[in-house]
């Protein structure tokens, strides 16, 4: 039976097995501490399209492609894609999965994009509709740049706060049948808005809405942040990581011991000089269904806690004075 | 049982109520032949806010703020809140949404989005995850206007196959508990792009996403269209109303006598100079959440199968000469 736990956790009472994951990554990340763990490394950023736009829709298709393939499944056998990204309109994945034939849920949840497919995919599942759902996203480092930043060729400046979006995308097939790695919680996260107005510090922006989320998980399950061998961020950074600590500490949890960041996984950040590390969509997607799924398979954790973050602005509101909100969406993978 | 029925319908088998909706629009709107049909009709487009931008999200905060009234429910009695709308990286949700409290899943699907909201939100309440959930989303002539067409100020000229954005938000309460209207199956749509690259002329790039959609319902069901007393689109208008007509006969269902387009309802068309009718994410939320649940109320209607539809490019990908992939979403409603 699913059940909710408090405001918003919930319970899946019926089994969602990661049946099957797959990361595709870009060069930079290819050349980065996890190269080893992503399924393919692209050499040409550009995939073979002629724009970067449809570059990542490439990424969000070859990972869809891999992760049907590990699974021994067919497009055919997926009940619903559920998908999203930080291009305008989330051009890349309606361009990208145009032809999946799957039918489709499109998501916005910036950053959280992964985790809010987690989610939902999984909650389609456990409601006994859906046998198999897709869940994936992506990023790409020259269309979120000139799209939220600067145009690359101009060369701007990058602050020590600033986070290098990744190039890739990571896709996970759930499953009602399977073995191993199942999602057990689901906990939604609310839109808060603390004020941050410095659009080059992503980090301390999307930190309080991850203690609010992870506070609320803890809370809510009764658990203690010890039950979990990691507890894993998807890309505050090491800014943002330094702040959760903090503020987590305030609200009575500390997760200094088992905590960790994607955004600080993925990249060697001093040897690959991408300042605060790494952010995106495809951060966390990556470095999930890249390393993670990978490390809970080989035995190294057993339950795990991940908590994704978004920014939920565009660079008009924020020209416009507006401050940053941002939302963190959870969920617990356990063997 | 919650159950699937072929590729892309569900049949919820728990109850899903729409306990209450509610509609708030701009004046252009009010002035049209559904006014009396609206909880609130706003003389200032730009709801005493500093942009038009802001003024979308007030729109949604206001709609949400008289759908839970109407409901007698509190937002702490919200389970889950889901929306998007059409801005870059749908901010109009986000800022207007960022007080309500209420954990919050974001969605996009451009003009689809009503229905992709009401179909996610009976779901989490059909697989036993939430009590209540709210469904809206929001759009407004102007934000939408500079964002993809022209700066108002210019004055371009329109097409006669160009749409009129409604500015105006539309919501509604699920519930477990209720009487009356209830959601029973819930139709979701691929992505489908037959090569149309007219962006003044959305109803040809939509229509062939509904008629997908309207067919697969048809099929998997096993339900002739003659089985509803409305069959509505959102936002094909004039143009892509014919053509469904049309595409839809040869696929086998005739539904010239119960078809109607919320594109087609909203204005005195030519009275109101809006060429081929109404559009955007708005359009269906507010003739829906408005008009038709208050006539089933009255009995004009007892099964009703709403299909939104939705444009999934942007500005941009056109310019790079990228064709207009489309989708539509599908909801049966009954008393």
């Amino acid at each position: 039976m699913n059940s909710k736990k408090g405001r918003q956790t919930a319970e899946l009472g019926e089994a969602v097995y990661i049946k099957a994951h797959a990361a595709v990554v870009g060069a930079k990340e290819g050349e980065g501490p996890l190269s080893e763990d992503f399924d393919m490394i692209v050499s040409d950023d550009k995939m073979g399209q002629k724009s970067w736009d449809l570059a990542e829709g490439a990424f969000q298709k070859t990972a869809l492609e891999i992760a049907l393939k590990k699974a021994n499944l067919q497009a055919s056998d997926m009940d619903y894609v559920l998908s999203g990204d930080l291009q305008n309109q989330c051009t890349a994945t309606h361009y990208g999965l145009r032809d999946s034939d799957i039918p489709f849920l499109g998501l916005y949840g910036a950053c959280s994009t992964m985790i809010e497919s987690l989610s939902l995919g999984a909650v389609l599942i456990s409601s006994g509709l859906a046998q198999n759902t897709l869940c994936l996203t992506s990023s790409h480092f020259c269309s979120a740049e000139k799209q939220y930043r600067n145009p690359i060729e101009y060369g701007g400046q990058r602050t020590p706060t600033a986070q290098w979006t990744v190039t890739g995308s990571g896709a996970a097939v759930l499953s009602k049948s399977g073995e191993g790695a199942r999602i057990t919680h689901i906990t939604t996260g609310k839109i808060l808005d603390k004020g941050v107005t410095d659009i080059t510090n992503m980090g301390a922006a999307m930190a309080p809405a991850a203690v609010d989320t992870l506070s609320a998980h803890f809370r809510e399950t009764g658990r203690n942040p010890d039950y979990y061998d990691l507890i894993l961020t998807g890309d505050l950074g090491i800014v943002g990581s330094e702040l959760l600590k903090d503020l987590m500490k305030r609200e009575g949890f500390n997760i200094d011991n088992n905590h960790n960041d994607c955004g600080k996984m993925i990249y060697d950040i001093e040897g690959q000089d991408v300042h605060a590390g790494a952010s995106g969509c495809g951060c966390c997607a990556t470095v999930l269904c890249g390393h993670i799924l990978r490390e809970m398979e080989k035995g190294t954790y057993k339950r795990i806690l991940v908590a994704a973050t978004g920014a939920l602005m565009n660079p008009l509101t924020v020209l416009q004075g507006e401050s940053i909100p941002a939302i963190s969406h959870a969920v617990a993978i356990e063997i």
